[in-house]
């Protein structure tokens, strides 16, 4: 029988202190030792942040690098567990599922001990890494395929106290966008798992495309607000600049809000990123590629609405989704 | 024996016409019919425009359409021959070399015709294409793992006419950067074949990481701009607008410039696109992914030079290539 996932090091030290979660063997391949780096300062908060979920969202990582860097010096209270990076072999591959198994680690929690190595990541976070933990941090980007406004997403949470609360800290982040994102297919997400156990699980989608220096900026004010937020740290929250603006907005997109391609080809955005939109007005074409007959086909807008994320010039597939519009949420 | 490369229809009909450069089978793939515009006014200059040299790249094969779109309306003379797409299997694939081969398009020229459909297509381009165009636009971009100021390069050309013409009509696309760049491993470009032609060949690398509507305007202004110097059209060059500044200017970059990691890791940018530098500069950090005891180690400009084009925050391996340094081309 293989080893149950631990962590090789006291978390509990003062300070700030360093070590493995340790990801038993399968029959796919050997077992991970995956950093983790504790910052103690005793009574306080307990979060848990995590990057690299997908392997091809670096800046959840780069940010969590840097917080280790600056957080040990500010640090108040609590205890906050960094992971950078959650899934090295899909980091390493810069690939959104794990290449040894092909599967989307975000669609296996709670994981399983004797599946394959998405599955037993998944089960050593749930095992080991949540119930050290009341908060947690997951921190995603669209990726390379999108352009997309920073912003803490969260999925509708059935308890109407948990849904407040995640909000609230969502947009303590002061991102340029905190939405509430209904979705279909939320099962096996970390979200999902951590809102099962009653915890408060922030996600953030730090943008999407090239990971510059100055995006880098946004996402560290970003949590640093979080982090102010819980009482973690004591500084002053700033509003960061995004398209040399400040501002912050909370927004809500439906099911019926997807926008998808009408056929195969070369999609062009032909709309900016928050941009606000009148039903009817383009977004974007779609060109096909295969033949000089077809013409280029329109893409409109459904609805009035903003646009917060829109792909970047790719090829798509027939009903690929290519842009994410949404509203100012009701409340 | 298979059948040899050829158009589908007579490009010398007046206006626009459409059809196919055919590509024969091989032993790898069935036979492709790649879409080819052709727009005729008569006498003057005669153009190639080219994009979609690789897959990951598409910027290029947008501004193509978008060409087709506006251009028989303004051309005054000469003919111009679109092909927005000349790998029609990495672009459906988002690929920068060509899934079916795993071949570099762009090494492999002047292609053969017995050999993978990388080279069949090569061939068909140098053999079918290139004997009908003066000059050649070939619109390429950095790709989606670089942050890259909009440019027109070049690789050095020994003969000194030639040279003179390709840089004067690079900098007429008035893009921020026209580069000149030193680069070691140049057989079997494009651009090298198409220069053992005595032919101009404009290589645009538009950018890097996301295609947004804002760049693809800066791009098709810059192919516009190329259409007014070659008097294809008559219109008024407008300087784009490049991270809030109307500007171009001729930089080059030598061997000795390339900046690269010491070691495998998460590469984070520590500096903007365009930025100027000093020797000993921060230029990013390259953060060990495997080790808790490993320090992240600081990468730092080797000269005093401008920042052309740097690594989006990536995974990358060691001696793995993190940015491109230059400086004003001296004549």
């Amino acid at each position: 029988m293989s080893e149950a996932p631990h962590l090789t090091f006291n978390i509990d030290a003062p300070g700030l202190s360093t070590g493995h979660l340790a990801v038993p063997k399968g029959t796919d391949c050997e077992a991970l030792s995956i950093p983790v780096f504790s910052l103690n300062r005793g009574e306080g908060p307990r979060l848990l942040i995590t990057g690299g979920n997908h392997g091809n969202e670096l800046e959840g990582p780069i940010v969590a690098r840097r917080l280790i860097e600056w957080l040990p010096e500010v640090q108040t209270c609590g205890r906050i567990l960094i992971v950078p990076v959650l899934n090295p072999p899909a980091v390493r591959a810069w690939s959104r599922n794990t290449p040894v198994d092909g599967l989307n680690l975000n669609r296996m929690f709670p994981g399983r001990a004797d599946g394959s190595v998405s599955e037993r990541i998944a089960d050593a976070v749930c095992r080991v890494l949540v119930p050290e933990a009341d908060t947690v941090f997951d921190l995603h980007s669209m990726g390379p395929r999108w352009d997309s406004a920073p912003a803490v997403i969260t999925h509708p949470i059935a308890d109407a106290d948990l849904m407040a609360k995640t909000l609230h800290l969502g947009e303590s982040f002061k991102l340029p966008v905190t939405l509430l994102w209904e979705h279909d297919q939320t099962a096996g997400m970390f979200d999902t798992w951590v809102h099962s156990q009653g915890k408060v699980f922030i996600c953030t989608e730090f943008g999407g495309g090239t990971v510059g220096f100055e995006d880098l900026k946004i996402y560290e004010t970003g949590v640093r607000n979080g982090l102010i937020a819980l009482g973690l740290i004591e500084e002053t929250v700033d509003i960061p600049t995004y398209r040399q603006q400040k501002f912050s907005q909370t927004l809500e997109t439906l099911l019926s809000d997807k926008v998808t391609s009408p056929a195969a080809g070369i999609f062009e955005p032909r709309c900016s990123v928050l941009q606000k939109v009148q039903q009817g007005d383009l977004i974007g074409k779609l060109h096909p590629m295969n033949s000089v007959s077809a013409d280029s086909v329109d893409i409109r807008a459904p609805s009035n609405s903003i646009v917060c994320t829109i792909k970047s010039g790719a090829h798509v597939i027939v009903n690929e989704e290519v842009a994410i519009i949404a509203r100012p949420l009701k409340r």
